[in-house]
Formats: structure tokens, sequence, C-alpha cells
């Protein structure tokens, strides 16, 4: 297992964690000045700033990505929606090799309708043909321009909204009934926040192994927890035994970027952007 | 499948729902009233009401239990808190069996502390050997007395302070390992809130079979959650699909009641004890 604890040349940002304090370029120049070499941006961060302005911040401070979020969403109740839907992942594809990431991270949503509120259905089963489906349409794309996509499944509690894949396990059986031959170009992003409960989840990463493991994100589960969405925590903060999780998928073969990526509306979006990722730093070597 | 749509027989109501209203020997007459056949008490309901009293009130009305809410809490930092939970738990199996409850629910515990908001420790793997060695060991005097012992998984979301058992699979796994010739003795309980979004949901209730689903939960998954314990819905205002998941548990042989368990804080909790029970009764003819 890498040793944390001198350096955080292994330390990601997903730009999520300091959204509500800076606009996309500060937040890579702010990494860069940190030494902080990758970072995941959204899409739309990346549309606030401009592709081009992100790409030339990237190009100009050597910062890379560890990811782009996100494509995904899905499931819908007609083929018009399904057809935009592929349309807006082609495009999010497109960016995603714009800006040199990666992977492309499908989030890959839940019941058409719930995330605005409004559900429009309580089929489940549906919604995840909908995924299998929109997935190995995306994917004939993703691997034309060379792509790889990486399946998010999202804690349990998302399952209404933003994601009917749910455990690992669901994650993998989708690679492997889309990509068998274990080929790169499909495979999965790893959250701790949203997989340390699983019982399974050892298991799972074994069976993963270095071919499916395209990302592996951090931060912690608080105990309580006071909002289902925006109450991530601090590494170190919570109860996920980040250092044995990161064991495991080191183990499975993943040797790339541990990418922190922290929700939290009641605290770390309140503070200043640079405590924020100088405490990433302290953080990452310590606890991650 | 039955058909719930003319009148309530197999309803249930858990104590919990109507808990802020009134105590237990209330609870019990107005759902007597109401025709309710059965309820599922919570152990601080009994105790504060008095056991023989609720023993009374049961026995003057006829109404009998759907499940005895409950025991577990198993894992522990010291074998001396382990004996004093084991020594609670074989009080909760006096308890039910004083109130003819058909089944003990297990709430098996999280991480030590962390329901007291104080988790001693990140080892969800320890938390999982202390629940089935607690259930072992509790398992003996409840088939001595005969009261069969129903785990219940709860929600991932509930993994750190409240139940480390967050499957149905991991629940049928321990009943296998511990109770192997299904004598029934141990089973599980099924509710909707905590397994609907489970991939392998249908398959693990085909696997549970009608010797180990010991009793069925229902309410609704509300878009948005805004709590994470106490904003569960009134069955048909959410996203679950009831009446398919009722299908599967009676096609694998289960007859018993459909016990509805709602945590209100901000809504049915504060709304009229008889307005709350008049709407379990009409809902479950039509959403169940």
């Amino acid at each position: 297992m890498r040793d944390f604890s001198h350096d955080h040349r292994w330390l990601s940002i997903n730009a999520a964690t300091v959204r509500a304090q800076w606009p996309l370029d500060r937040i890579v120049d702010e990494c860069s000045r940190r030494g902080i070499r990758a970072i995941s941006p959204w899409r739309d961060q990346v549309a606030a700033v401009g592709l081009e302005r992100v790409a030339e911040r990237l190009r100009a401070t050597g910062v890379e990505l560890s990811g782009y979020c996100r494509g995904g969403m899905f499931p819908a109740m007609t083929d018009t929606e399904r057809r935009a839907t592929l349309d807006d992942n082609r495009r999010a594809i497109d960016e995603a090799k714009t800006l040199g990431a990666p992977c492309l991270v499908l989030v890959v949503g839940g019941l058409p309708g719930a995330l605005a509120g409004h559900p429009q259905s309580k089929d489940i089963a549906a919604a995840r043909r909908d995924v299998h489906d929109g997935i190995a349409a995306t994917l004939v794309y993703a691997r034309e321009v060379g792509m790889p996509l990486a399946i998010e499944p999202l804690h349990p509690m998302y399952a209404a909204d933003r994601a009917c894949v749910n455990t690992l396990e669901q994650a993998l059986d989708l690679c492997d009934a889309l990509d068998p031959a274990r080929t790169g170009a499909l495979g999965v992003a790893v959250d701790a926040y949203h997989v340390w409960w699983d019982p399974k989840l050892e298991a799972q990463i074994v069976r993963a192994g270095r071919e499916r493991i395209l990302a592996f994100h951090v931060c912690d589960w608080l105990v309580p927890t006071t909002d289902l969405l925006n109450d991530r925590g601090m590494m170190g903060d919570g109860v996920i035994d980040l250092p044995r999780l990161r064991g495991w998928v080191e183990a499975a073969g993943y040797a790339g970027y541990s990418e922190v990526e922290i929700f939290s509306a009641a605290n770390w979006w309140k503070r200043d952007g640079g405590e924020v990722l100088d405490t990433c730093i302290a953080r990452h070597r310590i606890s991650v």
C-alpha cells in the first residue's frame, strides 16, 4: 500500500468540494499553487467558466483530471427524452476528451422525474433497464473516441432520485454484461461514501480488479448525518475506515488518485476555500 | 395474491406510527375500535404503561401482536457490555412471550457508541462478528422458550448507528449460518422501506421462503426525503411499488400481516391519532 503520509502527490480534489467558494478556473489555480496535481470538475462548473478557458488553465498549470463529472441520468418515460439524454452524454464525452479526463463518471439516474421532485414511475426495474440500455448506447461512442466510462454506484439512499445502481456488485454486473472482455472501456468509480457499508465490498473490489476500478473517491460518513445529500464529512471526521478501503483497492491493482469529494452545506462550503484545500491535504496524509 | 381492497383484516399497526399521540393501552383500544386486529409495540411503550396492563388490554380486546420491537444492539467494545446486552435480549424475549408475540424483531446494532453520537470504532466487520455471536447466543434461549427471532435488515443509511445488517441477502446468510435446518426459530423481518432499493430483492425473497419471512412491514419512501430517521411516508405517497413487493413475499409463502411502520416527525406524528389510523386503513386497501 502506498504511503501517503509524506506528500500529497496522489490527492485529487473533486471540484464540488469548493464549488461554493470559487469558479473552476480559480479552483485549478488554487490547487496548482498547493501542489495538488489533479481535480475532477463538474459539467456545470466547466460551462460557467467556459470549456476553452478551463482547458487553458489546465494546460498552463499542468493540473490534470482524475475524472469528469458526470454523464448518466438515463431513465426516462419517452424515447424522445432517451434520445436527448444520449445526445447529452455524447457531449459530456466530448468535453471529457477536450479536458483530457481519464474517464467520464456516470451517475446513472433514478426514477424518471424524481430528481426534480416529481417521480413519474415507481418501476425501478424499468429504470434499471434504461440504465443498461443507455450505457450500452453511450459505450459505442465512448469506445470510438477512447473515453472510458466509470459507473458510480451511489448509496441506496439515492436510489429514487439519483442512481438506481446502488452496489458495486450491481455495477460490475453491468460491466460484465456490456464489456465482458474487460477492455478498459467500462469500469466503476468506487466512492467510499457510497459503498463503505456494503458487506460484500471487499469481495467485489477483488472481483473488479485493476481493469474495472477507474476512480477512487473519499470523504467520510458523519454520525449523525443530518442531510441526505449535503452532509458529507472530511476524512477522519466520520466512521469510514478509509485506509482499510484503500488497501483493498490498491491490492486489486488501483494505483491512481484518491479524489476528495465533499458536499457539505453546513460546514465546508461555508469556510474559506484555502482552508478547505489545506485541510484536504492534511487529512489525505493521515486519514486516507 | 390476497385482495386487500375490501377489508383490513391483514393490517397491523406498528405502535411507533402513533407513538407521539397515545400511550400503548390507548393505541390498543383505538385499533380495536377500528377493527385493526394486530399491532407491534416497542419495548419503551410497553414499559411506560406496564407489561401487565398491556397484556390485559390485548386479552380484553382480542388484538394480537404481529411482532415485538425490539431486541438486538449486539456490537460492543467490552465483554461486560456484551453480557448486559444478552441479558437485555433475554428480557425482551420474556416480554414477547408474555404478550404473545409471534416473533421478536432484531435491530442488530451498528458501530459501538454510534447511536449515542460517539462512535468508538470504525470496524464494521467487528460489529458484524458481534452481531453473529449475539444472535447465536440469544437464539439458545429463544429456542428454549419458543420465540422466533426476526433479523430486520435496515437501510444502509443506518449501517453506522442502528444496524450493520443492511441487505436481505446478508440477513439470510446469518439465518443459514445459525439455523441451517430452517426450523422457524430464526428468520427475517422484511420492511419495504429498508429493502425496496435492492436489485437482488426479489431473488432473496424467493430464497427466504415461507420459513424465513416472519414479518412484513410497509410505509413509503418520500421524494425528497428530508430526514434520515423520521421522514417515512404513508403508503401511496412515495415511490415504493408496495403491491409488487407484497406479491413477492406472498409468492414466497408469507400470509401474515402487512404492518404499517411510519416514523414521521413533520407530518403523521403531528396529526390526530384517529386520522392516522383511518388513513392507514384506507391506504392499506388501495396502496399495499
